[in-house]
């Protein structure tokens, strides 16, 4: 049993049959109808040291990351987000580290221009989880919009995350500028929330990369009901990874990583041209990576269009 | 330094100047104007295996309590929660344990017909962070609009929740009807949402007891800018804990006990009439403890009016 069946075993009965919940469990974020304007949004992250980021990574960077990958849900379905809540459980008070997380956590509250507003302290073990509010207008990209014949594209470049957190794990991993830049993107994810709202309206369905884009795909696929074929030759892989790894170990980052918060977008033919645009006004490079077809399931195709075999599928817990 | 201190340190910065937040930080909720008809209401509370309740309490009861604090957070302001979201880090997946906390923890929903809505789920030492959104009509109450002349009132019975987590931990300490009523307080505890929602216009300020009674008036009365005298000789305290433990340490857990999730209500004496019917209407019992004067700190009066020495000041953490 693995998160997800344990989520839809135990955790989706407790959702009620409400007209007001217009997204509920099992996508990125959730979307209620709760008065007039606005439908009000809203996504939870929680991340344990040790687990989701090393043990000891710098406070400004565990900070920083708590807010960005709760950011990244928003994104992942075109809302708005206004508001925060940290719940934070710690070992001890220790004033550098708070310092330091309270800076990081700033940093990442003003590029996105939300404000804290509540939340909870406690001790434990380190256990950071931020609740976000917002706003959405409109439909969301939801996880089961996909359709056959769609063409799925990727922002910025994929592994990078995943590569910068196995040279945090190396000592003395993180020596050259290529190495330094590998560990900003585990440490200070950059949420694609303005490409995430201004693609909502083109695209039928949308994920954020947090699992591995073989895993997230498949969640959009087992949604939607269809099946993805990649082709690996498209992916976006930066230089940076591949003058620290080599193209093979950039190549299973980037399908399997994880923690890349880039988001994966399923635009209709008809759309692209428009969604590109997009792309180009908010400075956020979409790349195309593969296609929606019908049946079940992602593979993954090689330069020449054979079916290669894949590997892991993605980070889950428990398993 | 403890949780207070550090809230207000590392965290209150972190609030923007922004005229939708109506109730932000250092307050049992927040409230924030997103959209029309209805202000939006938010509370968070993270509950740690070994912090907040003992390691192996049933899981039932970790699910019920889990949202039964954060639902007494918006008794506290008089608003109504409609939705959850649940952050859950588990050790490991125990299907046992899962099965009885979703029992429990769905029970304290359809008890408040509320709707879980999301979540995420995580490995983790055993924490459990529940978020709730909802909505308040009017302006809430509110720690700071204590008053000096206002009667204070407390709900319910006071001490039995601390009484019930002490016979947890004794080996054999359940045995009696009397002990399992004081330890079904500390697993269950009853937020007192309608009583919140109906005094809401009638009570000048309000908390919910958490920290325990003289640490709970004592925030409200930092923030309301005045004094309070408690009369211990009117304290509500249950026929079960003055069974099991005795006037003294009866006395004890009433005033610095905690866990209680009684109302404090503070009340002008034009209103307390009116607030004595509503307690009668929703079945709640309403005991007048003290009340407030100018000056701060909180002080107990004996039967003869003479100031007694306090002991506890209430559960902090980290202190």
């Amino acid at each position: 049993m693995d998160e997800f069946d344990l989520i839809s075993r135990y955790f989706e009965p407790l959702q009620l049959a409400d007209g007001d919940i217009k997204l509920g469990i099992g996508d990125d974020a959730a979307i209620v109808d709760l008065s007039g304007d606005h439908a009000i949004t809203t996504a939870v992250d929680t991340l344990v040291e040790g687990v989701h980021f090393p043990t000891g990574m710098e406070a400004g960077a565990v900070g920083y990351r708590s807010l960005a990958v709760n950011l990244s849900d928003f994104a992942a379905i075109g809302a708005t987000p206004r508001y925060a809540t940290l719940a934070l459980a710690l070992p001890a008070v220790d004033q550098k580290w708070l310092e330091a997380f309270s800076v990081g956590l700033g940093q990442a509250l003003r590029a996105a221009d939300i404000s804290l507003i509540g939340g909870d302290t406690c001790q434990g073990a380190l256990t950071i989880t931020i609740q976000l509010i917002g706003t959405i207008d409109g439909a969301p990209m939801a996880r089961q919009g996909a359709k056959p014949g769609d063409t799925l594209l990727v922002s910025g470049t994929l592994g990078d995350a995943r590569a910068g957190l196995e040279l945090m794990k190396q000592p003395g991993g993180i020596d050259t500028g290529h190495s330094k830049a590998l560990v900003e993107r585990f440490m200070r994810p950059q949420a694609r929330l303005t490409l995430g709202v201004e693609a909502r309206c083109y695209a039928n369905a949308a994920i954020d990369v947090s699992d591995g884009l073989l895993a997230d795909v498949g969640h959009v696929m087992t949604s939607s009901g269809c099946s993805a074929e990649i082709e690996v030759d498209r992916l976006p892989i930066s230089r940076e990874i591949q003058a620290v790894f080599g193209c093979e170990r950039a190549l299973a980052y980037a399908l399997a990583g994880g923690d890349d918060y880039e988001l994966v977008l399923s635009v209709s033919p008809k759309y692209l041209d428009r969604v590109m645009r997009i792309s180009s006004d908010v400075s956020v490079p979409l790349t195309v990576v593969g296609r929606v077809r019908t049946g079940a399931g992602v593979v993954c195709l090689d330069s020449k269009g054979q079916e290669l075999p894949l590997g892991s599928k993605g980070y889950r817990h428990f398993t």
